[in-house]
């Protein structure tokens, strides 16, 4: 069995979206690509990192990551990634409101699950096999994967700004152990850090 | 003109204390040693980083660094550092209660500033010449320095652990431009990580 882990890329202040997240604004007021320049404008020197995000047999994400707003579905919206999602594997994703699953280009399928975190887990382990599930996000799908003990290896892609309120990783979490793996490395735009979280 | 320097231990969440702080539990409740464990259990591997906390010429710090409680003085607290504090040097600290300065064995004096962070940023300024001035803590002051965009650069000293509540350093700060200086490094017990406030 592979490891969960869960890949986050945050402000120094924590936040992983402003408020306010909307299909204009996907990250929020006042964020724009603030969180997330490193991919863009250093994409060849992270290479492995950004392949490594989506590198799992599985991945689980919150409604909230998949498309804007909230209540019944817009059977038109298929997620954010356009014709072929950069997940090439199935993605489970945490609902309130069933919808059937869809199947995209390059292996994506999306699977809308209505009955927890839990069980969201137990189908994302079994279509990942021996391959690592990955929490995607966003921020309150992995704050409750952290506070139910879930998530074995966190890795933060910080960059060098604060955003001062929405969507903030760690909050309810309560008291955690954690423990580095490797050595931390960055660049101007983003510090990556890696830990086992061991509580 | 020295720079504006702070050194902040925090947890991964961004905490400097937990929640209570007191005389009896000074980090507040549940946390124990476990922002400064590195620097109990790893001073020779990071004397230089140590030593570099107190080098400045003049030092800051809140009413609530210096002493436990609110409220008017006791006349016999002299500081939680003992006869000769660590820092050698003038320290300012932030207060609505007057009181007589204090000088301690080693040079360490406290003077006591009931006109607010500039005024008491002038002083330091002054007292420290040519050298630099340290933001000592805690978080409250560092952030109300932060917002005040007085702080020149900002070294963090993250522990392995989340604490879930207390006192968080950006707290009302609001958004921030930063750049890393030199290369993350650190061991299984902390993270060291220098930002030049830009903003």
């Amino acid at each position: 069995m592979g490891k969960v882990t869960c890949d986050m890329a945050i402000s120094l202040d924590g936040f992983a979206a402003g408020p306010n997240q909307s299909l204009e604004r996907p990250f929020g007021d006042g964020v724009g690509d603030r969180l997330h320049r490193w991919m863009f404008e250093e994409a060849e020197r992270y290479s492995a990192v950004i392949e490594s995000i989506t590198a799992a047999g599985a991945f689980i994400m919150g409604r909230n990551m998949f498309a804007p707003g909230r209540g019944a579905w817009d059977p038109d919206w298929t997620g954010w990634w356009g014709e072929e999602p950069p997940y090439h594997a199935p993605v489970f994703v945490l609902t309130h409101h069933p919808r059937e699953p869809l199947t995209l280009k390059g292996g994506t399928t999306f699977t809308f699950v209505t009955d927890g975190i839990e069980a969201a887990m137990a189908q994302a382990r079994e279509a990942a096999g021996e391959s690592d599930v990955s929490i995607a996000g966003g921020a309150q799908t992995v704050n409750q994967y952290l506070a139910a003990g879930l998530i074995d290896e966190l890795r933060l892609h910080v960059a060098p700004v604060t955003i001062g309120g929405g969507e903030r990783l760690f909050d309810g979490v309560g008291a955690l152990a954690l423990e580095p793996v490797g050595s931390p490395s960055g660049s101007d735009l983003v510090t990556h850090l890696t830990y086992r979280v061991t509580r």
